[in-house]
């Protein structure tokens, strides 16, 4: 072990004790009554593919970008039903008004660091511009959520660039998804641990559709850390507002929500919205400086809507609110699992002026799991 | 036990096995990491009020009304802060978008079932008109939640009356609440079992304020029963969505959160939203049928609003943004003990055509919670 | 005319000046550039009927009912898209909150006055549990909108009964609308003036769809009246807010939308936001005191919702986004001419308090009219 | 005249036939009822600076950025109370969710094209940044509004930079604002003519608070255009959606309202609701490719939001409720005549690919506004 720790922390100057680390399932954690998807991640939407560009240089940069591409071909022509929803506005999330008046995307979902959002608005923006078939596209509504990264990387520096973005976009591929330390997820803090990206997703049984719901986060907000109903932030005594307050709760949560259930902006509104129920149960509290939103979209066959077509109306057919109640479990448990996700990947990590946040310490939390009887052998 | 037992049953004739039932931290429940205030009940929050109406008559009627009282003197007349959350709108509360213009709510909540909805309104109306100092009322906003209790109520012959709803307003006293079949919770379901009433609250220390944040519920809603994260639904497999649909999720959730600290419209609308993470929480999913609000008011000295004053301007002092986040939490932390005390207290039901519901089984629940190590000594 | 008018004063004992009133249009006012429909009324939309209970008695009631049924059938079982939009929700509409989260409407829209709105729900709801098909209804959306008569009428009395109501909706026909002093609108005031009941319609091209945009309003609110763009408020003097305070501008407007294009509770929401806009070329400014709300909804073939139904998914055509901005200027258009439409359709009124409120002044009005070019041989 | 032309056209030789344009009230166009303030701008309201960078080159750059400072001193340490509305969402207006969350705006407003957004957000970020008392600051919620000047202006060039942006906000003064084709307004077109920035204002009268209200208008929007009611372009047969489609209404408005009054988040939202009534008036109908958006915000002493503070808690003096009808009036006004003084300030312009709008043409316009008698002495 101690070798291959030495390569990689050569390789990563800023990961702390990055010693292998796996998914919360692999442990035995069994998070809600529904069954994950193939790759318990986003990805099991089929068409949904998922990139990152992670940066790590120096003493101080620990950021990235990570990108989500909802569906293959020209999403500018061929846009997609999305909706956005604010779980607390403390955040600078850019394209919200215009998919929730016109009720769909257009673009690759981007997330990045806080003060990053405006250089990729410009890639996503450069993106649509440059691809074939857009060669009249005079405006764009990129969407690009951030989380602040700035304990541990040198935010103000702005160090994602253009080609930073672009590579994320271009790279991401279908299949497995990195998590932790990648991407948008380089440098955030999750319950007073190291957090990051995380994924999950959950399969309805066939006879309720058999539709995925997949969830990917970039986790960087504080609470009392539950996993799985256990109390662990307690037991750690890592936690605020009792009668301390030992760490700040702020930060933020960015939650992408993808389906291939045939529903259009008003059930992805709602979608979005059950997903809040999640982070709460992992014992995120949306505190007052937290930039939560949750973006949902739906990959559904027939949905896709042209951005100029020859005809005034579109035939579509959609899922009836009936429908929605298996949906919005599935959001809400893909959602905590990818948080918990999140945390189980990240390795520690060191960055700015020398401040340091320590990986989800698996040695004291397993036992806890353990004594609150949340291990399945 | 037995006779107390034979007797109840004789004077309630719906209820079921209506042994003395205890609240959750009886139990050794300890939810959250925050204290609750001296009674657990939003009654803590000074000046507050509740009065119920429980009508149990015949096979068939098992109904009620619930009422809080913000504050005293004429509400019309000195308005309170408020604001309602829409956590899923699938129901008929009326008075939403005046408290929303304005800021303010001006009578007393009222708490009923669905198709008494418009006589509770007309109640509140009719006791502001006759509120000395309204002489010159013609118009009023009254605020009525409500839930759905067809299943063991009698529904639709709409047996709750003027004088019922007058009568749970003008009884309502601090102190003590009731909770369970008692009022608008008395014929409700709640994770399949009896839901109904329940209160709790959080207090501050005071290094944070020392503010109280009380909450009240009638639980009537579905998704799988988590008690302080012990997947209580999950072990007793009485749950939805997974390989099975066992019963129907749907129902609904009225919250109402009281607090004394000085926070207006707009923070009082975020620290309702927060209300619905305790929903969660318990391991509701704000199914598609579920009508879930969130009524938040605050009883603050000095920002109660004049009807009509002879000055243009008010002067008011409120907390900053940034000392919402435990007011938050406090709110989170007592709506999901609110929720878990509402099932906690109410006994078993009978009512409408045979129908009955259980009371949350404690014989084999206090065992999970064992099992899964919540029950402090 | 002398007789006629005496015998209608005889009947009508608070019509003051009852003489025969016309529509702006018939003295050549032509509001926009759009054609009206055949009715230029509401009910061009097919299917759509309208109903009044107008009820003036003794010294003091003016008040009344107007019932829009949006479309043939049994509502409850197959419902209407629909979308509530608030203009100013100092007001105590019944409804919205379900309108807008399941996209629809599931029984006739009532307007009355401020404190009838419980009746009114508590009649519509009965007359949807009477009806053949619904014996197992157990939840019902009641839609009332309200303005405040209470100058007029003995608002306090509440004098509207379940069964004016009822009436309003059973005897709801296609075919011409009465304007004026009518249903919800008998008692109210605008701009000063007499107001009430006012209708218009719009019809789009062929090429452009044909679609039928109807609008029906209950004026009673202030500000300084223009009339196709003439300032008759400031000619007469009539108006606020300038160095001097007139009258009170407070008051209400309830506007309901129809339409037959097939559009869903998203573009109905923008479209019925598009109708404040025909509002504010009235010279209406959505003052402090008024409830001023837009409940919009959709006629098409094939858009009707099951309330229960065999499949999971419905097949709809809609309209594209893109094709919405022509059904926004009808919107627009039909509303404004709606809102001159009551005025010049109310006679003047004597009620409560011997108070009264006089009639739009034709004699003076017309020659404002023509000085500003405004009048179309 | 000729030779002033000559050398204008020589400097700016996008700008056809740039004779000097005059302002509506200078015509005698008295819009509304209130009285302007001493510049009838939104510079009235003392404290607020406007600037402007306008890019004109070559054959095929015609764009610029405006700047709103709303107040004096460090405005991210002591920020300003503010609320957004959307009037129709399809546009990229930066900011919005903060803003509305914690109910303040923590810099500059920066207006300008579509594509140019992430670079003016950018820009925003590095003056707070850089800004003295701001070396901590790790994040800043930018807000920046645009409308798409593509059709004269090589937008996709995106040629607005960081310094073009940081010249507006530097070169922001109090005073006379410039109007038509200067800064965001450059490129804009307007009913089918030449749009661009206008402003306009009114002042309360002392019974009424004496309070004033600005507003600057970026004009880029289509429909029938009306001048103080009169049916320019109903004259002029400019127009849509009657038989014939003559040209396409989309395009934007973005309309910032800066007031004195001492109002917070609530009622600003409800102030910036208002604006909207002010653009139907000029026969803006919010089209739906229309992105409409209302910046209000207040400049009232003591309303400050201090950062980080010592206190929890802060003591405001605000308009109560009632008092803001009058607030309401002047915002439509102030906006229906800043959109006029934006077509009557703008010349001509040629531009992209051989494009040209033509300046609103006064010597067709002033004879119609005489016949429809809006031409005071």
């Amino acid at each position: 072990m101690f070798k291959s720790w030495f390569i990689i922390a050569l390789l990563l100057p800023g990961a702390l004790a990055a010693q292998e680390r796996k998914r919360a399932r692999e442990f035995g954690i069994r998070i809600g009554v529904m069954q994950p998807g193939a790759l318990n991640a986003i990805t099991d939407v089929r068409g949904v593919k998922v990139g990152h560009t992670t940066l790590i240089k120096g003493d101080s940069i620990r950021t990235g970008v990570t990108a989500i591409v909802p569906a293959e071909g020209n999403l500018f022509q061929q846009k997609i039903p999305a909706a956005i929803f604010v779980g607390n506005g403390f955040g600078k999330l850019a394209g919200i008004t215009q998919v929730n008046e016109l009720g769909n995307i257009e673009t690759p979902i981007v997330l990045t660091n806080t003060l990053s959002v405006p250089i990729a608005m410009q890639a996503v923006a450069g993106l649509a511009m440059a691809e074939k078939g857009n060669e009249n596209l005079r405006s764009v509504n990129a969407v690009v959520g951030e989380t602040n990264d700035g304990y541990l990387n040198d935010i103000r520096g702005r160090h994602v660039s253009v080609t930073d973005v672009e590579a994320a976009v271009k790279t991401a591929a279908s299949g497995k998804v990195k998590e932790g330390n990648v991407g948008a997820g380089t440098g955030t803090i999750c319950f007073g641990f190291k957090g990051g990206i995380g994924t999950a997703s959950r399969k309805l049984p066939a006879s309720l559709g058999g539709y995925t719901v997949g969830v990917i986060v970039q986790s960087n907000f504080g609470g009392v850390l539950e996993i799985d109903g256990a109390p662990v932030g307690k037991v750690l005594g890592k936690f605020d507002f009792s009668d301390r307050l030992l760490n700040n709760v702020d930060g933020s949560c960015m939650i992408v929500v993808a389906t291939d259930a045939p529903i259009d902006h008003r059930n992805l509104m709602r979608l979005a919205q059950r997903a809040m129920l999640g982070l709460g149960k992992t014992g995120g509290i949306a505190s007052n400086g937290s930039g939560d939103y949750v973006i949902a979209f739906s990959t559904a066959e027939g949905l896709r809507i042209p951005h100029s077509g020859n005809s005034a109306t579109q035939t579509v057919t959609l899922l009836q609110n009936d429908s929605m109640s298996p949906l919005f479990m599935a959001a809400i448990e893909a959602t905590e699992e990818a948080i918990i996700n999140s945390l189980f990947m990240a390795g520690g990590m060191k960055g700015r002026n020398g401040n340091s946040v320590e990986a989800l310490p698996l040695t004291q939390v397993l036992p806890i799991l353990q004594k609150f009887n949340r291990l399945q052998p």
